[in-house]
């Protein structure tokens, strides 16, 4: 069964059915050239599709200079090549005989990187990458303070490494070095520090590398919370940014400060508001299945004194402070949300809109990819 | 695009692909018996779809003894009827012209109801059933304590039940009261105590409307943690539970003491071990993107010593407590999730399990359904 979309091209986004995903144009495409003017040529940017799971928005990406996307699951990986991008780096660890075979015959079809932190894992991937005689680029993933996948700096990173190089049918590329914890550390010099340290594990490993006769091509990581401090750090070769495109309200709580651009709000959940019980209260029909609370409520946008406080799964509960303009049953709200990546995971359909006006809706082929 | 399926009909659970999100149907079929035996012929069951999402389920729910299901959305309750669903009541308020066209619609193939709070909802409501030649069962939602959406009892439900009655295409059919806070508290007996609050607040609306000469020939609601207190308190002559076919993890924090029945774990996310960075921690490819972490975490099942501590985006962290046999990389396990409903809409498949053998895939076709 096909679901109904929630507008067309033409209209206003008032007609627009709610709970919608909005994607406003000009602040995407603000966003992109942002980053492309933060980084320069200084690094390449190859950009985190499972922020969007979107072709249309990868495609974008690479037109403002990424040299590709990358994804965290073969099925995303699946659907990025399917909607016609041609070099994804999977930045993550693939177990499973099923899943590695599809990833190797995905590599067939394009240039296809993954990464790995087990010597049992990388003699599978070698197996499906021969029986589908296809060649895997292959990064290790080294653990630089994230706590959570990943080889440990130093002799282990270079004994996984002569595992890979023992494989005819992976390609040894590099290092993946992402820290996921600093993103959203609210000082900037906090995350400053904390990828400093980093990259001296980044460093470190390398130069073992090098020593063992290990060249490592490649050191890929960071994320929009802190990717100008890779950059500035001089250790990383590619940076993987995914939610600055959106720019959601938790990343909104970080300091931002120079180096790390600010980006703006693209992306909205539209609601209408579906019932007003009391005058300090409206209640909105986007809860949990539209918006992920995982990092907070969403907040609501340009209208002062509204706060959305609770969420229950299909109700959103919007306070209505003193002096503030009481939304009228039946109006429209747009809220930013807590955190990008899951709420999109829960839509079909951007609706992108500029100026007022629904412009595209543009499919997320990728939505619920888990695979 | 269509996304692969993680399993087919024959496999072993060990062989399906993860994360997916398994029903195992011996479980799911005693709960389905658990709830018709503790109700008997008291009260009718009008199961909430909002829960599955899932027409298979709904029909088996009717065949059970339900008299129909309730949905939240339009959009739910037109996959519902799409399904073979006769009977639908969104227990909701619908606001908003595209809404209530479809609602109308709707009406013109199946039974429809619908709930309302506010008179200029039922005017709007009146004109699209009017709009569309269709007759439109209404009820008035009562505020018992979820300060959620409603009308106040007493005389605004029953100034709001004259404005429906006034309606040549809407059809008064009685109360909608529904206490979704009280579900949830742990204590068996203060969620007795908060029902019989919600319970007095029925009645004495119900004798007002009698008195203004307007009967109600229903009263529904009531959830998965307090159904039997809806029954047993005679205010109710019919119960909408949704939780009850999965118990989610959190459910079961619950005190579960006669009279409501304890109902088994049903709804499992099958995962894979993808990292053991370390001897107390297995990474599992089953993050926020394959259970909703907004009533806490999943719990593990019955893998005593493990737990299931954080999520992020695609990645469990599952700490191995000291003496717990500590699962191998490409092990497989199952979590219960914390939050069935948020979960299920994560999913296109339940993989439906009996005996550790797939016996069927029923398609989710409301997943998504936010309109």
């Amino acid at each position: 069964m096909t679901l109904p979309a929630p507008a067309e091209p033409g209209m206003r986004l008032e007609e627009v059915d709610t709970p919608a995903l909005i994607l406003d144009l000009d602040a995407f495409e603000t966003n992109l050239k942002r980053l492309a003017d933060a980084v320069g040529r200084r690094v390449r940017v190859r950009a985190h599709a499972k922020t969007h799971k979107c072709p249309e928005i990868g495609k974008r990406q690479i037109a403002a200079g990424a040299v590709g996307v990358c994804c965290q699951k073969v099925s995303e990986a699946e659907a990025m090549v399917e909607g016609g991008i041609a070099d994804v780096l999977v930045t993550n660890e693939i177990v499973g005989a099923r899943k590695l075979e599809r990833l190797a015959a995905l590599a067939k079809r394009a240039r296809i990187g993954v990464c790995v932190d087990n010597a049992d894992n990388v003699r599978a991937l070698q197996a499906a990458a021969q029986g589908a005689g296809a060649t895997i680029e292959t990064y290790i993933e080294l653990e630089v303070g994230m706590r959570r996948c990943g080889v440990a700096p130093g002799e282990p990173a270079v004994a996984l490494t002569k595992a890979i190089t023992a494989c005819s049918n992976l390609r040894f590329m590099g290092i993946h070095a992402y820290h996921g914890r600093a993103q959203h550390i609210r000082s900037a010099e906090e995350r400053r520090v904390v990828i400093q340290n980093a990259s001296l594990l980044v460093k470190n490993t390398k130069a073992m590398l090098l020593h063992a006769g290990l060249p490592c091509p490649i050191v890929t990581g960071a994320g929009s919370g802190t990717f100008m401090f890779e950059v500035e750090l001089g250790a990383w070769d590619e940076i993987q940014p995914g939610s600055y495109v959106f720019m959601d309200w938790d990343y909104a709580r970080n300091e931002w400060a120079p180096p790390m651009p600010r980006f703006e709000h693209s992306l909205f959940v539209l609601a209408t508001v579906m019932s007003r019980p009391n005058p300090a209260l409206a209640v909105v029909d986007a809860g949990l299945k539209a918006a992920s609370v995982d990092s907070g409520m969403p907040g609501v946008w340009e209208r002062p004194g509204l706060s959305y406080t609770h969420a229950s799964d299909e109700h959103g509960w919007v306070e209505i402070g003193p002096g503030a303009a009481p939304p009228g049953l039946g109006d429209k709200l747009l809220l930013v949300p807590g955190h990008c990546d899951p709420t999109v995971n829960l839509y079909d359909w951007y609706v992108c809109v500029r100026g007022g006006v629904v412009e595209a809706l543009w499919p997320i082929t990728a939505r619920g990819a888990v695979l």
